[in-house]
């Protein structure tokens, strides 16, 4: 089943950054394990799946960076994502998606427009829905880095979409994303 | 509920590894994940989880590093992990536990004694019963790297335990540590 994931992050918008300290730079490590959790299966990519990471940190902030299953040649490791990440903030100019290369795209986009051009929209919250309960088609979730979403994303990603829940504890985002992926995969 | 993951991994057992290419040390980046995913909460790590990495690469192997809930003051990233492997790696000398520091053990028990000594033994693999399906009881959950379990180390486990299976695909291994941690979160 075709599925997206749309995350907000609060790493940096600078190319600058240094492969060797992702951690430092907003939390770029968790978003290139959520890129990891999204896409990889054991050795290969999943074709039907696409993640958006909405990067809102300084100094050039929105950029949206696409990843899709026709990514390739691509280790599964934090660091060949984050020289992704690199490429893509270097080419990152205006509101539309510029292709980076097959699987990966740019855009200035801020996450409320993101949220406003998806459809079957679900943001992930302790507070929703138990997620078993909920039947699926081409979703697209919504989460947020170790800081949550900040507030007014949340409501405005909750005015669009539906609050869902993994259960009471808070986890990584990448583990949210490996325990979703699981269950879509359980139902097709 | 209390639970122990044992992840075999051919990842180096050399301490002068470099912390800033992780992929190329026998996947010492998927090992850090790993710990990641078994301890790890959003911003907590879990009390009641342990995971024992067994490195079998050169140039001085079997080496098992013991994670628990007790670590404290490491960061949720590869980097900070790997530096606790390392750190671990320093000091590996025989076949018993030795402190490092809190929450950190090091060995030279090879893998087929830690199984040994492991009661309630589950083998993550895709041909085992359905994972929902099982009741579990303080368990052990076994699973390989990216290359899986060797065939000797597997049906040796298999003595032990029985095979249990998230579904057909197979899973990166931080994605089946996650997907199980959830599972036995939701029948806690």
């Amino acid at each position: 089943m075709g599925r997206t994931f749309i995350l907000y992050s609060r790493a940096t918008t600078s190319p600058n950054f240094s492969l060797q300290s992702l951690y430092s730079y907003g939390r770029l490590d968790l978003v290139c394990r959520c890129v990891l959790s999204a896409l990889w299966l054991s050795e290969k990519i999943r074709q039907d799946t696409q993640i958006i990471v909405s990067l809102n940190g300084g100094p050039n902030p929105p950029v949206a960076i696409r990843f899709d299953g026709t990514l390739s040649n691509v280790e599964p490791s934090e660091q060949s994502i984050a020289f992704l990440i690199k490429k893509a903030l270097f080419k990152a100019k205006d509101g539309d998606w510029h292709s980076i290369q097959k699987g990966l795209a740019v855009s200035k986009k801020p996450f409320q427009e993101l949220i406003r051009e998806s459809r079957n929209v679900f943001v992930l919250d302790p507070s929703g829905k138990q997620i078993e309960a909920q039947h699926f088609e081409s979703p697209t979730f919504v989460l947020g880095d170790n800081k949550g979403l900040p507030s007014g994303e949340l409501k405005f990603a909750l005015r669009k979409g539906e609050a869902i829940s993994l259960g009471k504890k808070v986890y990584l985002a990448s583990s949210v994303i490996s325990v979703v992926n699981w269950i879509l995969d359980k139902n097709a």
